[in-house]
């Protein structure tokens, strides 16, 4: 038996896979043939250094295999070059180049393999699998032949067949760009018929550059009404290279949605200047997050969007009015692959965009980016989740269902309609506690590490100012006037709690509670009146009752989990937000921030090729509710008005936080629910 | 038994398909579920008209059925409406509004099928059976529910689907264009949600029209080196409403293809120039088939293209230079599908373009249109297939085995590097025939109806005048010359023939014939000289060598058939051609001149899109012959230097015409023949 006849055994870690294969196989063959995941953009030319793995020393009894260093071949020209060009950490080698001399155990890191997990910081959810739509190869293409003559791209296609196994290229259709061929030939010969091709999806070439490359970047885009916000990824690592915002350009076109379709409506052309804003707004952030990460958009392959369905529609350049009125008609309610280049996107000539789909009228792609993230779609439990802004998105369900609407909570949740309620900024109030018996409060504002009644806080506040109260503040202090029997169950503020502190204070026919008195005359007072209790009460109601909807529809008394997506839902603390009656009872330890889901949600369509049909596939089977069609909203809204509901118990609430039991005004007394009553009966 | 158990026996014509359905029921329905070919646009409301049909009246033995007009019913409203607006011929009827109610035998006429076949002239080729890419829908869409919302896109596709069994769109790829979306809720909304749309290939919507449509148009465009003709077609009756021709506007960079490369090659920049040179003449040439017709451009929803492989790259915007020398190599040999937007084409805006595939580096997209309008693919017998330009593009083969090659003719054929040549215009002679005994030369001038030697001709000719010879002029002056024994084997012109007429002159060292003394000295004298035969010699030659190549490759030492493609095809007489050696000998029953066989090939793409897929397979199994490697081309093409061949015979040709046996000028003369050779020696 000749050497060359001789074989060893390779077993790969973690996934075990073993073979016996000649000597002299390259180990990156050998894990090719067993089906081992290992990342490679050149092909195994030592070029791209992707495919490093790290030999065992030492006897693996759980392997049943004796490796030795020495059974893989020394260091060759390839591997030292690329070395001195990029450096191969110690213990590494580059698996194209190592060729089998006896047995060998080889361990695949992470980093290494193409299927990477791209971690995320939130222990329960899922990571992100790396598989992006956009991939490069490095191909070397055969040279023409007078004998049989063929196109330079059918040899490019033969190559990336042979080479790489890639097949579903039809040049046909529309499946080459027209940009790739005019550059071909050039491209082609320029590196003596070496070249790096990017492609789309496994069907469609986009991109050529002659010789090797290994550089592709992806951006994640989610657009906001209010704020537009991008994450710059490295296509290869799955990292995010930069992240940035910026404000929505048409707000200069109306502050919320509904102004903006309004001004679709009055001004003819209106969605075009719309679409045109949004656009260069887009530009100008891609150009931000390039420069951030020193690239240029051009080196952008591929962008993911996620959206409401206004946002969506201007995107597109589609007219938002339909969305604007009865039946709330989307023009399309799929995903969508487009050039960027018909979005006016500065990207790669032939980048691709992908905007996720919507889902309904009023739940949005960005809804779908939610979904993508939080997976209620994959888990036994019953979860919901919310994305609470002006409009809450709500989505309720489990593997076997999924539930979705959309309830108008209007803009109080985000300090608007609230006489001292701000944006959350600096000199904001933004954490509440209030004394059950002497009704005096504490509190946080933004910009300030101190509680109000700590020392170090006046200093530390002197430059910001205490200007108003934002949105997760309004619900503390309501949440704490409501524990300490301020605020009755109607929501009522109880005149009678004016005898316990001089904080209770008349103010017109109704009460109000000061909460902080400035020092100085010119600055603002923060005082909780009863209308600002009557608009918290009307959002939450509102998104309780949608939320109820869901539950009965979905026959659930009771959800296992609730995300709370979105920057209100990152800053809110849950108990409050339970106690007023926000959300249905849940088991504390279960609820919890999914922060920005929507964009997490693109961000896994830009990394994961297979998460755009997984969220094509759960958009169509989501079951939409239309809030404004269901008779039993008004009625689930009506109970939702009480606090924390006029029906719903909070067991699992009330082993965290005593709730006071309910008290509504005496019919006789004086309080403002009779003198309501008397109004109407009038 | 009740009226509406009852049912009917149905025959329809010529098809022979038959059934019974119950009473009551549209005789198109009837039709459909017997799979009974019907055309309709609007689905069966009457709109379109196309569906009409002829009832039988009397006992059609052969259908055994007997056959009342009255068991059609009577007009109803929507066929009266339709007569009213367009008019339906006596005898015919809609068969949408037409129901069931007795026995009938319905005939439906050819101008009612869907895949009517497109007559074309000529009795040896197939007709085109009509099937073009672009298929208009009219569809009734259902209306957005709030309780089951959905895009309206997705309710459009739906009512494809239902209405027309259309479902192979897929909008999360390309499948629907942008501008489509953009503009759909405006149109379902402006016509009450019933719209027409294009579908392109079943599989992408194109185009979407509020309300009932039915007309679509298509352009087949030819781009040759010198003319571009364009045909704009009627897409639903395959007529060709339109047909025109502008110069290649790339003329001004270059008379022939290579002085064009040569132009791209010395001046960077160049392609872009040329392409947008074409691009905007063909602008020019569709606006003016269009204004002909009395339609807009932007009416046009679909063009094909056929052009020689350096056309084909110009007018994709792709730099023609590797194809100006040594591998030859063609960016690509596949057909492509694009918007007409990416060639800067005014169609419609989302109308799409088909090129038809490129064979090789020389053998481009005209040839495939050959191939698809000739069919030699399709035949038991051995075709030859010739186009003859600067580059003459030569097909051999049958249905078992296809063979490509170019050979380079050069102009002469076309006049050019003829001492007395011209193009084929007015004042040019085009038939000569020559006195066996004497000489004397009679013959036609282009614009004139009489022979020379007629009562008539001198008037005739007084406005235009004899300004020189055509292409086809010089291959019967030449054929002519050497029946009559002036021009010996190896194509020298025989100094002894000066004894017979004075018309034989001396030329410098060599002999010429005067064709045509003018009556006043300031007209052209036409003379053939010596340099002109062997012009003629060089140039057949080629052509012959490239014949012979593809018949040694195949194997056989005769062909069935001969086809002529292009101008110079329709203009010459295949007998003298096939005298002067040019074509193999054969039947002269079976030559024959195809016309501008590339323009039909373009036509037939356009009208059926299955000849797309099967000319994209032709292509593929082609057998690709270069002959500027074959190092047998160089020993043909001297063997076919001599007239009409060293050593082919023509037997064939002989039934009609005698040819005069070889004569070569004797070794020991003072012919030109010896005094060359003796050069050689010196």
């Amino acid at each position: 038996m000749s050497e060359a006849d001789k074989d060893a055994l390779v077993v790969f870690t973690p996934s075990g896979k073993r073979g016996r294969f000649p000597l002299g196989t390259p180990l990156l063959k050998c894990a090719r043939q067993l089906g081992v995941d290992i990342d490679s953009v050149c092909g195994g030319r030592g070029l791209c250094g992707r495919c490093q793995v790290q030999i065992g020393e030492g006897d693996f009894a759980k392997h049943a295999i004796s490796s030795r260093a020495g059974n893989a071949s020394a260091w060759n020209e390839s591997e030292a070059r690329y070395h001195a060009r990029k450096g191969i950490k110690p213990g590494r080698r580059l698996s194209c180049q190592v060729q089998l001399l006896g047995d060998l155990l080889v361990d695949v890191p992470a980093d290494s393999q193409v299927h990477k997990q791209v971690v995320r910081k939130r222990a329960e959810v899922r990571n992100i699998e790396l598989d992006p739509a956009i991939r490069l190869h490095y191909v070397e293409v055969e040279q023409p032949d007078m004998h049989n003559p063929s196109g330079d791209l059918e040899r490019l296609l033969q190559a990336l067949e042979r080479q790489w196994g890639v097949t579903g290229i039809n040049i046909q259709g529309l499946n080459v760009d027209l940009r790739v061929l005019q550059g071909l030939q050039q491209a082609l010969r320029e590196a003596d018929w070496k070249v790096t091709v990017a492609v789309h999806r496994g069907q469609v070439l986009t991109t050529i550059w002659p010789g090797f490359r290994d550089k592709a970047y992806g951006v994640a885009i989610d657009i906001g009404s209010t704020t537009v916000a991008a994450h710059l990824c490295d296509l290869a690592s799955g990292e995010v290279l930069a992240s940035s915002g910026i404000m929505n350009p048409q707000i200069r076109f109306g502050e919320d949605l509904m102004s903006r379709v309004s001004y679709v409506m009055m001004n003819p052309g209106g969605d075009k200047e719309m679409t045109q804003a949004l656009r260069e707004g887009l530009n100008r952030l891609i150009a931000e997050v390039c420069s951030e990460a020193g690239i240029a958009p051009t080196d952008i392959l591929n962008a993911t969007f996620v959206g409401n369905p206004i946002m969506h529609h201007l995107l597109l350049g589609i007219d938002p009015t339909e969305l604007g009125g009865a039946p709330f008609a989307l023009t399309f309610n799929s995903g969508i692959t487009l050039w960027a280049e018909q979005l006016d996107l500065q990207l790669a000539p032939d980048a691709r965009v992908y905007v996720l789909p919507c889902i309904a009228g009023h739940v949005g792609a960005d809804a779908a980016g939610v979904i993508l993230s939080e997976q209620p779609h994959l888990r036994e439990e019953v979860s919901l989740v919310v994305d609470v802004g002006t409009n809450a998105e709500i989505i309720l369900g489990n593997r076997h269902r999924l539930l979705a609407c959309s309830s108008p909570t209007g803009p109080a949740f985000e300090g608007a309609q609230i006489s001292s309620g701000q944006r959350a900024a600096p000199g904001a109030i933004e954490r509440v506690r209030i004394d059950p018996v002497t009704l005096e409060p504490r509190f946080k504002v933004i910009g300030s590490d101190f509680w109000s009644d700590e020392a170090g806080f006046a200093d530390s506040i002197k430059r910001i100012g205490i200007t108003g109260i934002c949105g997760s503040g309004i619900i503390e202090v309501l949440a704490e006037l409501f524990l300490a029997g301020v605020i009755l169950s109607d929501g009522t503020i109880d005149g009678a709690a004016a005898a316990r502190s001089p904080r209770i204070q008349l103010d017109g026919r109704t009460y109000a509670y000061l909460l902080h008195e400035p020092a100085h005359p010119e600055e603002p007072r923060v005082v909780i009146t009863q209308t600002d209790v009557r608009a918290i009460q009307l959002a939450k109601a509102a998104l309780y009752a949608g939320i109820q909807l869901l539950m009965d529809r979905f026959g659930v008394e009771k959800v296992d989990r609730i995300q709370l997506a979105g920057a209100f839902g990152s800053h809110i603390d849950v108990k409050y937000a339970m106690a007023l009656g926000m959300l249905p009872d849940c088991d504390l330890e279960q609820v919890s921030s999914a922060g920005n889901a929507a964009g997490t949600g693109a961000r896994i369509a830009l990394l994961n090729q297979k998460a755009r049909d997984e969220i094509e596939q759960v958009v169509k089977r989501v079951e939409k509710v239309e809030t404004a069609v269901e008779p039993r909203f008004q009625e689930h809204f009506v109970a939702a008005m009480a606090i924390p509901h006029r029906n719903a118990p909070y067991p699992e609430l009330g082993k965290v936080l005593p709730l006071p039991a309910p008290r509504y005004p005496e019919p006789a007394g004086e309080g403002e629910g009779r003198r309501r009553r008397r109004r109407v009966a009038v």
